[in-house]
């Protein structure tokens, strides 16, 4: 029972008001404490630590201090008033206490042995936000800026690799570890420390959750050791796509459901319809976020909205928000809707926004992308306290730990492996933290939150300390690959496949570039002209008998712009000597002669390929934005074409 | 009792989920359309309608097919089912169904009457967002944009006029309406047509809500009329300022409660204390405003935070932010604490910004504005069907246009009188919904609803055809003022006060100059070389003996732009011939000599002054970032020195 009792509604609703302007405040000066010390962090060199990582740490402190630095408010009874209902649960239900009436909402179900729990410290329930806020607000402009800023042309060239290796780097990954988990799971069992259900299916969700790795710190790694442009833009992708698999998995895992009173054990039926649940619901999501690109490409070349920088921006924040509800609403997964909704607005739609928008959409999705990671990580730096249901247990948090190694260590294909030397991340949390209503659940969610803390702040503070201490760190104008370090183990590890498998891959390697050429000249030819005002006049592509459909469709920019789009577009055609990267002003010719005309192209931005921390007299040199994206792997953004 | 009778809660949940999608992607889809039309609009100068009003028009088409093209969920049994408990409301609840505990959370009292009406229907209650978004997410931005926009030279001129006019207009509008309203109130006890309790603090509180004007469609009318820029920041001013003071005002009679038996009686303790939360909540809510500017100004000035534009965009909107949640967990008013805050941050931290920084926050802003702001009139519309409360009782709503006419007629200052042709807006809405739980309330917010959608549609779309057929538009370079339409009325208004008030009128204004010259002298020699990168060096305005602490403050760029800021910051300097108007690259010089400099300073942005809608010619040759500052009085962002 809590202090509200016999009070008036009113200063209820004032009081609990205020309470949650506390709450908010809480998180804002968290944020502020991060970004001033990220600047500070920034501007004395220090980088033994992940600014994500401090975000955490910060958030731990002041869960420290809310869990015991504040007395619980609960001080009456440990029980809330309970009412019996013969019927099932309602959504709402009338209180009558002494002839007035209170509407009450359902919040959830809860175990019997947390019932004591329940209103222990009002202030830390209180700051324990509703998941489906990460999933709703935060996730979706973290994963709409990777799809926005994806780097489009090494991306599309190596579609296929990339998602290959998603697909079965992440199933594999989730197998592994599932099957381990379930391992320790039955031992836990059998000396008695796991009394509660644990099914195989809740081992398999835990290793789809923990599959989901962070990008941000193997990217910013990899952009201090100058990786060949082909590697980043597959590790990249692939670690985008990751996510996004993990997401799909885990929810077709939770759909596993077999008929039969032996709920679960192994059935083929059932099996088969989670996989076609995990088919359907990502292409369900592809087609979705897709879709809301086009049309937001369609509205940009039929209206003159660029005339309203403001009211082009508003609407393209709008439409791409609008691909997430629609794909929740309609069963599919919004975050990977989003994530595809990101990678076809920044391939069309892009090119018809005025030159203030394409601006100002960038900017806005920066500075939602920053804030909301920024707050995931201070929360769940906070969560570790002040979240109620933690499970804390040895063995279990111990095998996952081993698991996720084996795991990882197992993967076969060496770019999920080396994308595996990254941390979890947001997205690991938000999945772990969507559904805590069982033991196993809160279990998992423990472990998760541990070991993101772990890989945060190893792998994401301490790897380039550690590179640079093994001295494997190749000079400015150094090629890569050339053999040394990490990155002549990879080439190693690359060329030791066996003959069957290198051949394999080298046979995919050129499908997908026979699929890519496909693809391109149908983009090229044909979507590019529809969508955009950037393509060849429909009226070149199209066969003569088209003529007159053609001429309706082109746009009079369109023929002004032919040539020096084909010198732009050039950034798109398979070459394959062009290994040429043009970062910002700095280009690097890595082993190919070839030139992709960036320094044509629209406006550009980038990472400077020719940084060294070393090299500190050339940092003090850049200006102050290209100095803000070296020392943030975050924010890497790539030349949209 | 609902559709969710004996489900599980995990598919009560995810049901839950997807209906929230729905909702809020039906608030999008709305937006969307808004957006296109508005552009349509734009695009086919149509100028009937205000766009606000197309915003309501469309959320009144969706809230029509809610309300009668959706079937109502609820077929089994009107009432929910109900618990009985001894003691007073608690806020967390559990039931006990068949050995299953499931948690419930107070949502609020509900009257004996309306019982019937819970879960009447299901979908009809979900679009009814609680009244807390509106202030804690969707006004701020409005207000903080209003403030951060606000033309700091004409405004600080005129800051005397602004407050006396601000304070005393919605002081005198409040009482006439209120005093009015009690009449129609009495009057329909007496015919036996209100039977409920409606208190003279009711009638009082209506009056202070319904005290609260739209700017932007006065600012827009006296755009296309040129007006006087001071009578412009006059009027912004104190059409910001008129919704910070109703908010203020409505919350202290809210705080009325004489003591002793009769509670709805006059008591000047009571009354006393009411004026005492009035000028505490103004004056706290001005002063938490008004710091956390100061603190941002000087977080920026010592930190080098400008060499990382996203984390300085960040701070600000944060801190900004946070100005708002600390206001409000302090029991002061967290909108007219991010007022005051714009407005210092403005004067203060833009000068310490890094240049796309400004950029950025002023974009930022701007989208956060347009789309708060297209959101709640959406809203509105929506609400007129969707509110389940509606309470339509013609005389009240009769008496309240009456009592509104007859209040804003009845203001002695022309000025308030002129501001009173604007339609009320996103204030007067926002301080009706979030207290709708007794009988007068209700009928308060439906009337409140019926006097903006009558406002918005009459005053917002109608005043300039009606401008334009009284012939009173004066051309492009003709000087305002000059004794013709309205102006001349305005003008005859001014000059025919009564000797005694002319007399303090002018005394007041000497005042308020001389007031404004101190102000000015200290915020310039102290305050901006403490604060900003830009004030002259305080080296030379200190006296001799703080040498040592003013060479600490100064910053070296103080040295370097001593020369170039003095020729800026004479933007404030009062000068009596200076009615120079610098908007954009356009200057209008209206009836003196003066100069200042706008030229000279840092990024400008503004309305053409020059506009005639007659004029196409010229409109067709502005940017397109002109053209959208002009067909938008919302936007009118003013220089920021």
């Amino acid at each position: 029972m809590d202090r509200w009792d016999g009070k008036d509604p009113d200063s209820f609703a004032e009081e609990s008001h205020r309470q949650d302007s506390v709450n908010l405040l809480t998180f804002i000066l968290l944020l502020t404490l991060t970004i001033l010390t990220i600047w500070l962090f920034k501007h004395r060199r220090v980088r033994f630590l992940h600014e994500t990582g401090l975000a955490m740490i910060y958030g731990l402190l002041v869960g420290v201090i809310l869990r015991y630095g504040i007395p619980s408010t609960s001080y009456h009874n440990k029980n809330p008033p309970s009412c019996a209902l013969k019927e099932g649960p309602v959504s709402t239900l009338l209180l009558n206490v002494s002839g007035k009436f209170f509407e009450y909402t359902l919040k959830g179900e809860i175990n019997s042995h947390e019932i004591h729990n329940v209103e222990q410290n009002d202030m830390l329930r209180k700051v324990t936000f509703d998941p489906e806020v990460f999933f709703n607000i935060l996730l979706p402009p973290i994963i709409f800026h990777a799809g926005y800023s994806l780097k489009k042309r090494h991306f599309f060239r190596n579609l296929g690799s990339i998602i290959t290796y998603a697909f079965l780097g992440t199933a594999i990954s989730c197998f592994v570890i599932g099957n381990l988990m379930y391992g320790v799971v039955k031992l836990m069992q059998a000396i008695g420390q796991l009394t509660d259900k644990f099914y195989y299916t809740d081992c398999l969700f835990f290793g789809a959750i923990i599959s989901a790795t962070d990008p941000v710190t193997v990217l910013a790694i990899f952009n201090e050791l100058h990786a060949d442009v082909d590697l980043y833009a597959l590790l990249f992708g692939e670690s985008v796509m990751n996510d996004a698999v993990a997401i799909v998995l885990s929810s077709s895992i939770v759909a596993y459901q077999p008929s039969g009173a032996n709920t679960h054990t192994f059935d083929a039926a059932a099996f088969f319809k989670s996989v076609g649940i995990f088919l359907g619901i990502f292409s369900g999501s592809f087609a979705m976020g897709a879709v809301t690109g086009v049309v937001t490409a369609l509205i940009s070349f039929f209206t003159k909205l660029h005339c309203f920088p403001l009211l082009e921006t508003a609407l393209f924040f709008l439409m791409s928000w609008s691909t997430f509800l629609l794909a929740e609403a309609c069963g599919f997964t919004g975050v990977v809707a989003v994530l595809f909704c990101g990678i076809t607005q920044a391939h069309y739609t892009y090119n018809n926004l005025s030159e203030e928008s394409t601006k100002r959409t960038k900017q806005l999705f920066e500075v939602l992308h920053f804030l909301a990671e920024n707050f995931i990580f201070s929360y769940m730096g906070l969560a570790l306290f002040t979240f109620q249901n933690h499970i804390f247990s040895p063995i279990f948090i111990i095998g996952a730990f081993i698991a996720i190694f084996i795991g990882r260590a197992s993967n076969i294909y060496p770019l999920s492996f080396l994308l595996n030397l990254g941390p979890q991340g947001a997205m690991a949390f938000a999945l772990a933290i969507r559904d805590t209503a069982t033991y196993a659940r809160q279990m998992m969610f423990t472990t998760t939150l541990l070991i993101v803390f772990f890989t945060v702040w190893v792998f994401g503070g301490g790897t380039t300390p550690m590179l640079s201490w093994l001295h494997i760190r190749s000079g400015a104008d150094k090629v890569c690959w050339s053999g040394e370090g990490v990155f002549g183990l990879i080439r190693v590890l690359f060329s030791s496949q066996d003959g069957t498998q290198a051949e394999g891959q080298s046979k995919t390697k050129q499908e997908s570039a026979w699929l890519f050429r496909l693809w391109y000249t149908f983009d090229h030819n044909y979507l590019k002209p529809i969508l955009t005002h950037s393509g060849p006049p429909l009226t070149t592509t199209l066969p003569a008998c088209c003529g007159p459909l053609a001429r309706c469709l082109t746009s009079p920019q369109a023929y002004e712009n032919h040539d020096q789009i084909r010198d732009n577009d050039s950034d798109l055609i398979l070459n394959d000597g062009d290994l040429t990267l043009t970062y910002g002003d700095t280009a690097i010719t890595a082993n190919g002669a070839g030139s992709d005309g960036g320094a044509m192209g629209g406006p550009r931005w980038g990472l400077n390929g020719k940084r060294s921390t070393t090299d500190e007299a050339l940092e003090r040199d850049l200006d102050s934005h290209e100095q803000e994206v070296l020392s943030r792997g975050t924010r890497l953004v790539f030349p949209i074409e």
